[in-house]
């Protein structure tokens, strides 16, 4: 009984993210024991040490591959690295025999699909036929979100999916010349980094999107259009969404579970920016319950096509509740996201319990100017200050990634009974972590 | 009580296919008294009498409207030519107050939802909400169709969506290097125009693609993808689709309309290619029950989710069915088909009866080196022949399309009682379009 869990990435013929292998080993929380760990990087010791630590997983029934290192495979793990006929040999003598229960990536990519039939055991990566034929594209793309999001009925910001600089001139006019603010938005990135604001006013500031470019009439906006058209496309290849922006609203998700049974509500959250995706507060902590059930209502009504096309694996479906209290829908992700082992392993294996109703979970990046030279010495400094994870009272701070020595950083997450109190625990943190 | 018909084809950022104004005008066969029919193009008088006079309709009940021809105004109609402001104008004219029922578009297009809306209409166009946000791209990529069809079980032939050329060489070279041959697809065109075969031997004869390259070894695969990539991809535009090629395999459809309430059957088809799609036979005439009702159920499990999204209109699920007797799926088209208008208005109104029992339509495109001066001409030496259409017998020949200037040809349908009787109208056809 093993399972094979892949820190792949979305496919790169969508979507490059260079350097993500420290952000994709978050797969190794998901581990149990005897597993398989493929990731696109070898991961720190110190690292998997940890995570098994916490997840009570025992480090020495894992083995982690990493496929050969040749010129030009990519970190996302996808196109023909994972069956390579020397690493399929490598899982094979790490499996030893054992049958493989279950195929876990993070991305649905049809290399994993191409990776479950190598091996001989297909049906072990559920949604397999779909994925092998490129659905993964579908469920991450905000176009076919938008004409999906729409065919459900959930809500959404108006705007339009476009594809002609016409069309995105007369999409961008149609908003700014009413006064609102426009969002562009990339059809393959996440976090709001592929998120563009065109305002017609200046002082907005970007929440969700890069940065705000100020345009109030045609000629400003042609220009715009012109200037932007090969980073809004990617060089021609994808279509992108212009819709409204709402300032002031708050961002959450609701997280599922599509299987071959049914659709599972994982969890809810609120999303912070500033002005991209930095941390997220399980479960959210403003929303009425009557916005509650309408955000997991909606949102699972955005599971019922996917599932009909035969995705299985989580879905998140983000959101947004505008001052006025509507809730619109903004994109899904069918993918293992980067909330999924917050409330799954954090909350529900490690904090157990009713996490949902008497803790607050407070994760996500690390403020700028915040550094630490090791993964080790974070860990050391967190115990030091009596700040790690105590499983009697249920709180304390669980790093949650890998070290990212791009700019020595690192995820972690906030136990703890409110969100003032997280508070308090992120402000005893910045003693530890901001450069002085 | 006005239904508003529109002469519209592919949104032209997915695929421009000049001139098709002619063909487009086919929508007039749809038209019912009082109706408003828009076309790109004006058509001709002894087209629209000849339509109004098979359907029954009175021809001068109808209002035809053509947007102005503003420069680089497409003949696809999609674009904002469609809520021009002075064209609205016209159309609330030609309305003069009455309720609009019902819009009908070939194609869903984006612009046909902002035609309902900008009309104060917009639940006169079933499945707008889908359609508005660009879900017409997802109904007619041959990538998703591989991708939805692969999720809901249905039979396909092997193969992969392609978007790198080391993806691409990889999955031909799977097919080739195991003495199989290769089709390429194209994202969105149809009829076989944008399919190109790549075979490991020489004489191959196309069918149902545009023509044959030979490539035997990996050298060769290379330089035909490098060769063939701006084609394959739009300029890098789209994804496409690698699949096994079944040389003597027999080409299909089931047709099916996508309701609010359910799934309706429409009718089977054969499609005859030489090499690309010239004529149909409807009900296919060479099929067992069994075949017949797989098509149909696993044509019917490919509606599913597409309902699901909230597309709603005409479903064509295209199939084949191998010498083997395999039935294997190969695109589906979300739109109004070159047989939509065959077989609900030709089969149920015209003909009428039990139809797909008792008569067999035989309808296409000419062969090549028949041609007629003029629509007129076409009717008269079909009425000096005695072979245009006879309500008593309910056999004859019904002129399908409007006339094609580019080579005065026209497209024509065959009713009779057997396919082989229809064959036999065929060579007397040729002795009066087949250049001496």
């Amino acid at each position: 009984m093993v399972k094979i869990l892949v820190g792949n990435d979305f496919d790169e013929v969508l979507r490059t993210r260079p350097a993500s292998g420290w952000w994709n080993q978050r797969v190794t929380w998901f581990a149990e024991d005897g597993d398989l760990v493929i990731l696109p990087a070898r991961p720190e010791e110190s690292f998997l040490r940890y995570v098994t630590g916490m997840t009570g997983t025992r480090r020495s029934s894992l083995r982690v591959l990493v496929p050969p290192a040749e010129e030009g495979r990519p970190d996302t793990l996808s196109g023909s690295c994972l069956v390579d006929e020397e690493f399929l040999g490598q899982i094979r003598s790490a499996l030893a025999g054992r049958p493989v229960t279950g195929i876990v990536p993070l991305w649905p990519s049809a290399s994993i699909a191409r990776l479950a039939r190598a091996l001989g055991v297909p049906e072990a990566l559920a949604g397999r036929e779909f994925a092998e034929q490129g659905g993964g594209a579908l469920l991450n793309s905000k176009t076919a979100f938008r004409a999906i999001a729409a065919g459900v009925g959930v809500g959404l910001p108006c705007g339009r999916v476009c594809a002609d600089r016409d069309g995105t001139v007369d999409a961008v006019l149609e908003l700014v010349g009413a006064g609102h603010i426009a969002m562009l938005k990339k059809d393959y990135m996440s976090g709001g980094a592929g998120n563009e604001i065109v305002s017609p006013v200046p002082g907005v500031s970007p929440v969700g999107a890069k940065n705000v470019v100020v345009a109030a009439d045609e000629a400003a906006v042609v220009r715009y259009v012109e200037d932007r058209w090969d980073w809004l496309t990617d060089g021609g290849r994808h279509q992108f969404v212009v819709e409204r922006y709402h300032p002031g609203s708050v961002a959450c998700f609701a997280e599922f579970l599509i299987t071959d049974d049914g659709i599972e509500f994982g969890a809810h959250g609120e999303m912070l920016s500033e002005p991209v995706t930095t941390k997220q507060i399980i479960p959210p902590p403003a929303f009425s319950g009557q916005v509650l059930d309408d955000l997991t209502d909606q949102g699972r009504r955005l599971c019922e096509p996917l599932r009909a096309m035969g995705y299985r694996g989580r879905l998140s479906a983000d959101a947004i509740v505008t001052p006025d209290g509507e809730l619109l829908f903004t994109e899904y992700n069918g993918r293992i996201t980067g909330s999924t082992h917050v409330y799954s392993v954090f909350g529900e294996k490690i904090v157990g319990g009713d996490f949902m109703k008497d803790r607050v979970l407070f994760e996500g990046f690390w403020p700028k100017g915040w550094s630490v030279p090791s993964f080790d010495e974070a860990v050391r400094r967190l115990t030091e200050a009596g700040l790690v994870y105590d499983r009697g009272s249920r709180t304390g701070v669980i790093i949650s990634s890998a070290f990212d020595r791009r700019d020595d950083t690192l995820l972690h997450c906030v136990v703890a009974e409110s969100l003032s109190e997280a508070r308090t625990v992120e402000e005893r943190l910045a003693g530890l972590f901001a450069a002085r």
